[in-house]
């Protein structure tokens, strides 16, 4: 099934240039070769989503649901080869894939519901007041879609976090064509999603158009993607190199288009004192959980411990120390994620404000260091933290307002440190998309509540989220119709309103 | 009352420094000396902005309300004076800004009102499920304010879009402090609206950093304000370079910032056959009566207008023509504007394809003329407007796929116009952030349905409006809470409900 080939809506194109994909854990050159896709494919697929895009986004509701359905039906339908394609291709375990596929079906699903819903429409109405003086013309507002979306997947998560992954699905939900590069750490599982949408797209009789899926190897491709004219948005996850690279090509463009690249983030975990006194090893042990996570290999890895210097920190010190010469060796997803990581390391090695702890990639630092050292706090993607000793609160406080915009942020905290850590949690409420409590920042809920985002850097636009409901709003745009006939108003602002939309009329929101 | 101060939070400031106010009909000098806000003066108010930002922020809804409805009771307190003043420095008559005055105190009420509802917290809980497995962790998300905003007031209308315009009102509805860049074409009119808002700060016991005031005339005290990494949002209203300079100084610190700005638009009107058949005098008396309104310096003023060439065209012309002749002699607001005016029309003039009806600055030219010439469709700010001479429907198609992004556009139909009209609205929805039928642009309701706003160069950030409720979104972000103790939540997240919101529980909306 899997040939290898650029799928531009309906057709599967072969080009001379090839690439090819390695298994993660051998380094070995496992499945077909791949086609890079070309300048010219770029521009096929552009061409097709424009063509794609009215009709898709000014589809019913319940059509563009039923497509997001088919997608997830058709994900299920390739059965476990795409696990078994995924597993080589990353490293990752199966029961984390099988778990991941659930989670890219899931939020498909997810997001089918919340199209049918209606609420991303936010149909307001404020009707004409012709006895007014002057008269109040009728106002009618809904959200459109912005039009074709690039999307680009992240090599950590080749379920959920590429073809068909939040970005993907939050923009089909707000009715905008997809064209996705494909990330070349696993072409195989991406070819096989890719596969499995163009099914959706044809058994849903949608313009082909709708999607796209562009292998490749360069950074050349993805940036010729952001420059077409035709693309009007672009969804990233990844380094924060690429992501910046991205941002500055469609800053440039003739007409910029918003950029939702998620980057990097080393999200602080706060030891608040009485929970540190109470459960250090517990907590040193459950740290290592998290940070081992995936190979390390997550946006939501704790990177930073910020805690009172004491015998109490030095506890959890050594009970993460002990777990982390327990854990099994990571097995990396790239070669370039790999050398990345023993570079962050060796500079950590190498900086004399930083000490390594134990035998793994541990180390601390005290709050005057880690302030007077802004490299300190630089993202090492993979199995890494740095732990920083402070003196008193009013220290902890200061590493905190060093601290660039973050995923998240974690404070462990007992029934005593309530009062200690309300200002703390003011501090990082600032900083960060999600804060949490007596948890570990690893795993992501795909909910309505979740926020997967944050200030700058850990995004490009802080406004937003990648995961959750939420996130479809990043590809829409409200529009205004004034007076229009009923006859040439868009379904949802007819007068008749025929997809029972609960619509906000002079500023009452109808019932249910 | 107006001594040419800067208004740092309660302070008010003299500098060596110093600019002088013209009165718009005559050039002559009015008013006192005004203070040159230093690079001083910006980080003095950032500091104050940053201060007050978390106090502000956390505010409940009903104060923060009672804030912005006290800002609109100080202005009116003002009385007449504030009227005269403005007079005097814009040349605009006394009915219009007294409307003005009446649309910037209904615009803070409004604001104030949907501040009080809540709706903008977006409340969303997913409540814990510690059965499932795994368990899910309790996730709750609402809004919060993006911290201190930069504010650029418009020459045009020095009250709704300027001072206390729509940017700061809705930027204090978000709950963020404003800074503003005082505009150098009405420092009196500015002054005055500072010291209203200066009063209503101190009358509500809010911090002084709520807001502060610098007037200036230079682009460096605007650019320093941007620059500032304390500001982290800008609302502007004005030219084209003037946006894109912010843009750029935005996007190029440390942490890029949204910037707001609303810039050009030629706003396009299409006359369909058979409304131009049944109307074209009256159609063409309207036109120009929508494009003298305020000197022609609206940001909806219709400056293209699109229609099938023949004689029903001819006599919509005519009218025009006449129309113009007959309207009284603009005052233009400032010197460069008149400027800038005069400059659009002698290109205009100077160019073979555009041709010159009558004596005003009615132009006309042809499809392929247009396609042709970009610069036929650039904004000349004043009362100036292209008339576009098409073949058939597929010309008027075409001219509109070759358009920018615009703020407006408008279709005047009738009702055997409806099967045409459809595939051309289309076109032109996808351009602009406002479709109207059977009026003008000018004039933009303050409303909950209203969007001023749409695609680049209309504004710089098309997924926005900046006037209506709607506007205050600029200003938000959300972020999620994840198993924080009560105790340490938000009261609007809290389990108590404390504000009465209505919210998101498992994605079902809580009745009224």
């Amino acid at each position: 099934m899997i040939d290898g080939s650029i799928l531009i809506g309906g057709s599967a194109i072969q080009r001379d240039v090839k690439f090819r994909a390695h298994e993660a854990a051998s380094g070995e050159v496992i499945g077909p070769e791949y086609s890079e896709a070309s300048q010219a494919d770029v521009e096929n697929a552009c061409a097709k989503a424009a063509i794609a895009s009215e009709p898709f986004g000014a589809l019913e509701p319940a059509l563009r649901a039923a497509f997001i359905d088919a997608v997830a039906d058709q994900i299920l339908a390739i059965g476990d080869e795409l696990i078994e394609v995924a597993m080589a291709e990353t490293g990752l375990p199966r029961t984390r894939l099988e778990g991941e596929r659930g989670r890219t079906v899931g939020q498909l699903r997810m997001f089918a519901a919340e199209v049918r819903h209606g609420r991303w429409l936010d149909v307001t109405i404020d009707p004409a007041m012709p006895e007014r003086v002057p008269p109040r013309a009728d106002l009618r507002r809904m959200n459109i879609p912005l039009g074709p979306v690039a999307v680009f997947g992240a090599s950590n998560f080749p379920l959920a976090f590429s073809v068909a992954g939040g970005d993907t699905a939050s923009a089909f939900a707000a009715g905008c064509p997809v064209v996705v590069k494909g990330h070349p750490a696993h072409p195989g599982t991406g070819e096989l999603i890719a596969r499995a949408i163009r099914s959706a797209v044809q058994s849903c009789g949608l313009p082909e158009g709708v999607f796209s899926y562009l292998p490749g190897s360069t950074n050349g491709l993805g940036g010729a993607l952001v420059a077409d004219p035709r693309i009007k948005a672009v969804g990233f996850t990844g380094s924060r190199s690429g992501g910046l690279a991205l941002v500055e090509i469609a800053h440039k463009r003739p007409e910029p288009i918003p950029v939702y690249a998620e980057m990097s983030s080393i999200n602080p975990v706060v030891l608040m004192p009485a929970a540190l006194a109470a459960r250090a090893e517990a907590l040193g042990a459950a740290f290592i959980g998290s940070l081992t996570l995936g190979a390390g290999q997550f946006c939501t890895n704790p990177g930073l411990v910020i805690a009172l210097d004491g015998p109490d920190l030095d506890r959890f010190v050594a009970s993460a120390s002990a777990a982390l010469a327990a854990a099994p060796p990571p097995v990396m997803l790239t070669p370039g994620i790999h050398a990345a990581f023993t570079a962050g390391v060796a500079a950590l090695d190498g900086n004399a404000a930083a000490k390594r702890i134990g035998a793994g990639a541990l180390f601390e630092t005290t709050a005057t260091q880690f302030i007077a050292d802004r490299s300190l706090g630089h993202e090492v993607f993979g199995v890494s933290s740095l732990i920083v000793r402070c003196t008193d609160m009013n220290e902890i406080a200061q590493v905190i307002a060093e601290l660039e915009g973050q995923l998240t942020a974690t404070l462990q905290i007992d029934p005593a440190d309530i009062g200690d850590a309300a200002p703390i949690l003011s501090l990082l409420q600032a900083k960060v998309g999600r804060v949490l409590a007596n948890g570990w920042p690893t795993g992501v809920e795909v909910t309505h509540a979740m926020v997967h985002g944050g200030p700058f850097p850990a995004t490009s636009d802080g406004r937003t989220t990648s995961v959750g409901t939420l996130a479809m709003t990043r590809f829409l745009r409200p529009v205004c119709y004034q007076d229009l006939p009923d006859a040439l108003l868009p379904p949802a602002l007819q007068a008749a309103n025929p997809w029972k939309l609960r619509r906000r009329v002079n500023g009452v929101q109808e019932p249910a």
